[in-house]
């Protein structure tokens, strides 16, 4: 069986040099072509999907959206999560990288962004950032809305969706596309791989790179490869 | 409540004046226009929607996506039905419809398009149009799949989903939109305005613009009206 994660390309964000986070921005021009180039792989090597998987955020979904027009497949099943959506970066979200390395230093910047367990500083309870004031989570238990999330805490609400819902789709023999974020996708691979805590902050996925994963019947990684032109 | 309907735009084959039914056929530049246009149109006029439906046809899928994107609201919930699929137009699908009028008449042709329950010439068993050569009915029983369709056996199909998923999610509250063809929305219209069989092949519901039904709890209809400029 096979699954196949693809990262989102350029946000609007990513280009100005912003902390993005759970900041729903949108996909950049460039972001746009990278998610069509990579569905356009995808249909170059025949893969097929029977479910998608993908986050609340559009940057996510317009990815997915690309990817499943390039490939002929809009009318697949598409279910979207807050569990796979990027990090949230608390405090920082909004925040220009440069201006807060100069701010904090750039060790504890470094800290923030590559540390597996060290929280970003916490949105304050009613910052307008918090997610309990966004539509789109509001029929969920606030107490679970994160207020700045570290890798491991990311790891820690991924991984129920992966258990209720992504890996009874594989296990049923379906075929499987994910198209998330950085992190969500890094916290995916270091399960699947079985990575240290110490070395998953080295691996990094590449944007717009659909990246395939060959399973056997109890997840273990036969072959892990990126799908490149 | 509120319900709103959105009839996809112009697809390449209305362009060349085809007979479409159950062929996947892409939306044209145009339909896409209308698309946007009818998400820009609920934009202004703030309308949320909390779940979407559509069809497993992509010009369905695509009005949605733009509707969905101009509104901000790509978030959603969308299930998508082979029950919203437009009326299979059997063994006319793919043929010209001046052709069509040569061949058996123009009253024939009328009869064909406008009756409410005469089917049109049904597709042979083994004829390559057959969905079940299409892997997105894989997963259904064969026996079902249509070879060809009047809006009387259309009504038939679309019902179970509006009774079992549509009606339910407006019971428990939601907004709710359904992007999707001519004869599924017009079954839908012909059930909850309770319009006779004889009428029903008057009400022509325009493309790309958002039908809104006011309902109270018993779905009654409170107001009907289309969102215009």
């Amino acid at each position: 069986m096979y699954l196949v994660f693809i990262r989102h390309g350029q946000s609007e964000w990513n280009k100005k040099n912003l902390f993005t986070g759970w900041t729903d921005v949108d996909l950049s021009d460039e972001g746009i072509n990278e998610a069509i180039k990579a569905g356009q792989l995808l249909k170059k090597h025949n893969f097929t999907f029977d479910v998608a998987y993908t986050s609340v955020l559009k940057r996510a979904i317009r990815t997915l959206y690309f990817v499943l027009n390039e490939t002929d497949q809009l009318w697949i099943p598409v279910y979207k999560s807050w569990r796979l959506n990027e990090r949230h970066y608390g405090a920082l979200q909004g925040l220009n990288k440069a201006q807060t390395a100069e701010k904090y230093g750039d060790e504890q910047v470094h800290i923030w962004r590559r540390s597996y367990d060290v929280l970003p500083p916490l949105l304050d309870e009613n910052d307008e950032r918090q997610s309990k004031f966004d539509r789109r989570y509001e029929g969920l238990d606030s107490r679970i809305l994160p207020s700045g999330e570290n890798l491991k805490v990311t790891l820690e609400r991924v991984m129920p969706y992966w258990e209720d819902e992504i890996a009874p789709a594989l296990k049923s023999g379906k075929k499987v596309v994910i198209a998330a974020h950085g992190n969500s996708l890094r916290a995916l691979a270091k399960y699947l791989e079985n990575i240290s805590d110490d070395e998953i902050m080295d691996l990094e996925i590449p944007t717009g790179v659909p990246l395939i994963y060959e399973l056997d019947d109890n997840f273990k990684v036969l072959k892990k490869y990126y799908l490149e032109d």
